[in-house]
C-alpha cells in the first residue's frame, strides 16, 4: 500500500469519491480543505482492505478470460475472416474503445441504458463503444465509430474492415455464449457507386466466409428496407406503427406467425385484416422468380418505394448469378432487421442445420452474419449533413467461436495451444549447456523450439512433455552424440530415431518440417 | 430519437443520472415516482440535443483513430513480435478490458487516480485495465490481469504472451507518441524452475525482437532488485527511504548524476556522504567482469541480499553467453526500475543511437522493452498467499510504432494499405458482366482482386487506380479478348502486356505472383 503522504490530490479525490459518493468534481474541491477527514476515512478503508480475511478474486459479471484454447480457435477463425476481407481489397482500421457519450447517444437512443458509461472523472463524458442493433440480433460494431470516422475525416470513399471488442451491459446468457464483452468483425464499403455492385460483393464475402468456415449449410435471407416499408404502406399499416410492426416481424425467425400476428393485433393495436395482409407477404420467400412475382403484385406494384427496392433486388440477383452464389440467397419478405438506419437492401445469414452431431445438443445460434445498406448514417455525423452511402456486413464471430468450440468439445478434439516444432532433450546429467547451444541454433534459424527449464531433467519427463503438448520432433544430445559430433532426431509419433551430423541439424529439421 | 414512451426504466435512470447527478442507484428509485419530472427534463434535453446548431464531432481527449497506414505498420511489427513469442513456445491469452476496481487498486495504490473508472450503473465497481509502472517508464500490461488469472485458476506454470489495449488517464503527450489508449505486448514465464534459465530466455527474446525490428543498435541494461537494495543498505540509506531513492536513481537515464544527487540530498534528505557512496556504484556498468568485481567490493560483499543477486547475475551471464547475446547485455548499477513488485533480476532495453537519418529529428523514445522477475505478485491475489514465481518482459510497441512511422515519414516511404494482387479492367463499355465473372474466378482461387464499382469505367481511370494503390497486375478483357478466348495480363510496373488463354488465367496469375 502506498504511503498516504505520497497520495496526489487526484488520487485522494478518486478514492474519496468511492467512499462518499458525490460527483468527483466536488470531491476535488472537498479534498483541499478536508484532507484530514479524507486521511482518516481512507486509512480505515485501506486497513479494512489489507486485513479482509478472504479477499475473493473474480472477474466482472458477464466477462471471461480467454484461455489459450479459446485463443487458438479465435485466431484460426479471425485469420480466415480477415484474409477474406483482404482478398476483397479492404483496408484495416481501428477506433478508440470509448467515444464521447454524445457521439453514441446521437444514434442509440433507447438502448443507451445498456451502454457502459465511464465515470465522470472530470473532463468529457465517455462511453465504451457499443453496437447498434438489439441484443437479440446481429450487429455492426463499427458503424457509429466508422460513420464518425468518415464524417470527421471527410472521407467519401473507403473499403475497410474492423475487428475489435465491444461492450454491452445486457444480462449475459453465458449458455448462449453471449457475454458483456465481445468481439465484432465488420466489413463496409463507403462511397457513391453504381447500384448493387458493392451490395452484391458483400453477399459474396459472406458466402466465402461461411463456406470457408465449414459450419454446415447456410442460407442468406435478403430483403430491402423500401420493400418492407412499401409492404406496410400497401397493407395499410399507419406510418406511426411502422417501427413497432417492424420489430414484431423481426421475431418471425423465433416465433410462429400466429403469435406474431397476435402481438401485432392485441399488443400493437393493428387491425386484424391489415395483419392478415402482412401475413400473406411475410410467408413468401424464394429466388429471383419471387422478385418478378412481386412486380406483378397488385398492392406492392402500386408503391413507388417498393418498386425501387424490387428493381434493385432484380439487379442484385443478376450479379449474384455472376458471382455463382444465387442459390445461397433467398428473397424473404419476413426479413425486416428492425433498424432505423437501413435504407436499402438488408440481409442475414442463417445456418440451415445447426451442426448437431451425435450426442451434441442442438445450438440455437440465430444468425451468424448480417448487414445491409445505410446511406443516411454518415450524414448524421456530418455538421453539414453530407451523406456518404454505405453498405456493409458483420460476421457474428462470437457465435461462430461458440459453435466451433461446442463441436470440438463433443468430438473430444484437442487443440494444440503452442506451435512448438522441436524439443531439445538430453538423457544425461550436466547437459544444460549443450541444450542451450542447440536450442539457440534452432531459434536463430526461426525454428519454434522448447526445452525444460531444469538442469537435469529425466529423459522420460522430457518425452512425456512432447507427447502431452503435441511437439512432433525431438532432438537428443548426450555424451555419445557429443563425442561423435552427431544429434539424434526422434519422431514423437513413430518413436523412430535417426542420427545426423551435428552441422546438418537445422537443414535436416527444416527438411522434415517442410515435408510434414 | 426514441419515442419517450419506449424508454425502459434503466434507460431513464441512466439518462436521468446524467442530468441531475446523484448516484445511479438512487435514481432508479427516483424514477419510479418521478417519471413525469424525468420526462420533462429529458424531453428538453433531447430537444437541445437535436437542435444544437453545430454538433461538433470529435474523439475523446488523448485517443486517436488508427488509419489504414497505422494499421499496416502495427500489423507488421506485431506479427514479428508475436511470432518470436510463439517461437519460444508461448501460448496466447486475453483478459477482459476492465477488472473489478478492487482487483486493480489491490496493486496500484497511488496511481489509481490515473485509472479509468466505469460509472456505477448499479452492480460492481469496475475500471479499465491499467498497467503497473509510472507513466515515464515501460510497463507490463498484463501483470495484474495475469497474476489474477493464475491465482484464480490455480495455474502454477504457464508461458504466455498477451497483446492488448490498456488505458491511462495521464495528460497525453502526443508529440512523444503517447496516448491515453495504447497497445501493450507482454511475454511472461510463470512457474518454479531452476535459477536463471527462464530469465535468460526473456533476454534472448528481447534481443531477437529488437534485432528483427532493425531499429538500430541497442543495449539491454541488467541489474537485480536485491543488488539495488543491498547497495542502498551498504551505503547507509535508511530503509524508509529505499523507495524514494530508488525512483531518484531511476531518473539517471534522463538526468545528470549531480542533479539526481541534489534531489536525493536536498529533496529527500539523504546524507551527502551516503549519496556519494551511491554515486560510486550507480556510475558503474559493464559485463560479467563487473559482476566479478562487485563480489570483491568491500561493502556489497558484506550484504547477503546483494551476494544472492550477484550469484544469479553470474549464472545469467553464463547462459547469455551460450545464447550468444552477452555482448548486448550491460550490468548497470544505475538501473533501479522503481517498482515494488520486482524481486530479482530487472532489465531495460534502450536504443543506442536513436535512428536519426539525415533531416530526421532525433527521437527521445526512452526504453523500448523492459521487464524482470516478480515472484511475489501472484501470491497477492491468492487467498492463501500461494506464490508463483514469474519472470517476464514487455515490448514498448507504441514507441516502436512511433519510431518506425517517423522514419517512414522522413524517408517519404509510402505503405500499401491493401494487399490486392490483381485488378480486373476493361477498355470497353458493357463489360461489367465479364469483369464480374473474371473476378469471381480469381477470388474463388484465393487471389486478392479488385475492380471498380462502375458499369463503364474509363481504362485510364482503372490503370491509374492500380498505380496509385500499388496493385502489381491487371487482367484486361475486351471484345477482342472475348472473341479470341484470351485475357491480357499487364504488369503495372513495366506496362508490358501479354495475352494468355482464358482458361489458364488463374494458373498464370499464380505463377507470376509466386515469382514476384
Amino acid at each position: 500500500m502506498p504511503l498516504l503522504g505520497l497520495l496526489p490530490r487526484r488520487a485522494w479525490a478518486a478514492l474519496l469519491s468511492q467512499l462518499l459518493r458525490p460527483p468527483c468534481a466536488s470531491c476535488t474541491g472537498a479534498v483541499r480543505c478536508q484532507s484530514q477527514v479524507a486521511e482518516a476515512v481512507l486509512t480505515s478503508q485501506l486497513k479494512a482492505h489489507q486485513e479482509k480475511p478472504n479477499f475473493i478474486i473474480k472477474i466482472p459479471k458477464g466477462t471471461r478470460d480467454l484461455s489459450p484454447q479459446h485463443m487458438v480457435v479465435r485466431e484460426k477463425i479471425l485469420d480466415l475472416v480477415i484474409s477474406c476481407f483482404k482478398r476483397h481489397g479492404a483496408k484495416g482500421m481501428d477506433t478508440p474503445a470509448f467515444e464521447l457519450k454524445e457521439t453514441l447517444t446521437e444514434k442509440y437512443g433507447e438502448d443507451s441504458g445498456l451502454m457502459y458509461d465511464l465515470k465522470d472523472q472530470g473532463g468529457e463524458l465517455l462511453s465504451l463503444r457499443y453496437d447498434l442493433t438489439y441484443p437479440s440480433s446481429l450487429t455492426d460494431l463499427c458503424e457509429v465509430p466508422f460513420a464518425r470516422y468518415l464524417a470527421m475525416n471527410k472521407v467519401k470513399k473507403m473499403k475497410r474492415y474492423h475487428v475489435g471488442k465491444v461492450w454491452r451491459r445486457e444480462s449475459p446468457s453465458i449458455v448462449q455464449g453471449r457475454y458483456r464483452e465481445f468481439c465484432q468483425c465488420d466489413f463496409d464499403i463507403a462511397g457513391q457507386f453504381d447500384p448493387m455492385i458493392p451490395d452484391a460483393e458483400c453477399l459474396k464475402i459472406m458466402c466465402e466466409i461461411l463456406s470457408g468456415l465449414q459450419l454446415g449449410d447456410f442460407l442468406i435471407k435478403v430483403n430491402d428496407r423500401r420493400i418492407v416499408d412499401g409492404m406496410f404502406a400497401a397493407c395499410g399499416v399507419p406510418e406511426s406503427k411502422f417501427r413497432a410492426i417492424c420489430s414484431s416481424i423481426d421475431k418471425l425467425d423465433k416465433m410462429a406467425w400466429k403469435d406474431v400476428r397476435h402481438e401485432m393485433v392485441a399488443k400493437k393495436g393493428l387491425a386484424p385484416e391489415v395483419a392478415d395482409r402482412i401475413g400473406d407477404y411475410v410467408q413468401c420467400h424464394g429466388g429471383v422468380s419471387l422478385v418478378e412475382q412481386m412486380f406483378q403484385d397488385p398492392r406492392l406494384s402500386q408503391n413507388k418505394q417498393a418498386l425501387e427496392g424490387l428493381e434493385d433486388l432484380k439487379l442484385l440477383f443478376e450479379y449474384l448469378n455472376l458471382f455463382g452464389i444465387a442459390e445461397k440467397i433467398s428473397f424473404d419478405l419476413s426479413l425486416a432487421r428492425g433498424l432505423d438506419y437501413y435504407t436499402g437492401v438488408i440481409y442475414e445469414a442463417v445456418l440451415l442445420q445447426t451442426p448437431t452431431q451425435a450426442g451434441e445438443e442442438p445450438l440455437n445460434v440465430g444468425s451468424v452474419a448480417a448487414g445491409g445498406r445505410y446511406d443516411g448514417l454518415v450524414g448524421m455525423f456530418d455538421p453539414k449533413g453530407h451523406k456518404v452511402p454505405c453498405v456493409g456486413l458483420s460476421i457474428g464471430v462470437e457465435r461462430i467461436f461458440y459453435i466451433v468450440e461446442q463441436r470440438m468439445k463433443t468430438k473430444g478434439e484437442k487443440v494444440r495451444t503452442t506451435e512448438t516444432q522441436v524439443f531439445v532433450a538430453t538423457p544425461q546429467k550436466n547437459f544444460l549447456q549443450e541444450r542451450l547451444k542447440l536450442i539457440t541454433e534452432l531459434w536463430d534459424a526461426g525454428i519454434k523450439a522448447e526445452m525444460l527449464y531444469k538442469n537435469n531433467p529425466k529423459l522420460l519427463t522430457q518425452l512425456h512433455y512432447c507427447e502431452s503438448t503435441g511437439i512432433p520432433l525431438v532432438v537428443i544430445i548426450g555424451e555419445q552424440e557429443l563425442k561423435e559430433g552427431i544429434i539424434k532426431i526422434r519422431s514423437v509419433a513413430s518413436r523412430e530415431e535417426v542420427a545426423i551430423k551435428r552441422e546438418n541439424l537445422v537443414a535436416e529439421i527444416q527438411k522434415r518440417l517442410s515435408e510434414s
